[in-house]
């Protein structure tokens, strides 16, 4: 997530983009239909710099190697701890799918940990990964945080003191 | 997401977790029910190396400053392109609320730039990130890159040739 901020903030510069009323002011009631479809669409705000891609297919790539790095913590166990820690200290985690195809050309044995690990990444995703539950956490997060941001900001300038 | 890994890859090693059927088996109504539901909670795969918070607690804080980073570019506009991109080429943007909480301090007009951008990281957040388009997208680049790894895994090794 972190690593792509420079390149991605090269991007131009672009404001909210909300589309006028008025363009929704139209006889036709297939024009309407189209209208009222395109401008529900576009009152969300414009993310720039993501060009082909969306924020959530950059979100849904950075969880899936995420689910990767899960997905091995589940998948120790005695017989394969040293293995897989072994190969965790020459081979970076941070793309999860060039982790598992070079896991799974390093030895048979090693092939049946890449396997592995790839079945419960997919079973995590799809059955245990409370989906819900990171919504609700990260409504959660960017209120608290916003709240504490501006308290302390307000502390740190008022000068009201408290007896 | 990836900075971490590391430090959390030292945790000893746990493999799947399922609660033995007979331990469901209880006479009294009201245990059953307790038993039912402490077993259906612990039918989830473990997750080790996670201490106090979860998986679902991570991958929020990693969408919080994702959040934060999308808000960046959306309030990015032509009074305040070149006094934001002055200031993120000297702040990191791996934590969004220290980004926030030195911008709110740099200058008045920095100030108002940092209020804009929690608001917007709020708004989008709640509003205009598609979070079922998200898990939708998590499934099925799961699917894909396990078909593609399995595919050239197989293509590698198998000296079938086409004619």
């Amino acid at each position: 997530m972190e690593c792509c901020l420079a390149s991605l903030l090269r991007a131009p510069s672009v404001s909210i983009f909300l589309p006028s009323k008025s363009s929704r002011r139209s006889s036709s009631l297939r024009l309407r239909q189209l209208v009222g479809f395109h401008a529900s669409r576009c009152q969300k705000m414009f993310v720039p710099g993501f060009g082909e891609a969306s924020p959530e297919a950059k979100a849904a790539a950075n969880l899936h190697h995420f689910f990767t790095f899960v997905a091995i913590k589940i998948s120790y166990n005695r017989e394969a701890y040293e293995e897989l820690m072994e190969f965790v200290s020459r081979n970076s985690l941070n793309d999860g799918d060039q982790f598992c195809r070079r896991l799974m050309r390093e030895s048979p044995r090693h092939k049946g940990l890449a396997l592995r690990i790839m079945e419960v990444r997919s079973a995590y995703s799809k059955r245990d990964f409370e989906w819900d539950n990171l919504q609700k956490l990260a409504h959660k997060m960017v209120d608290e945080s916003n709240t504490r941001l501006m308290r302390d900001y307000v502390k740190e300038t008022s000068h009201i003191e408290d007896n």
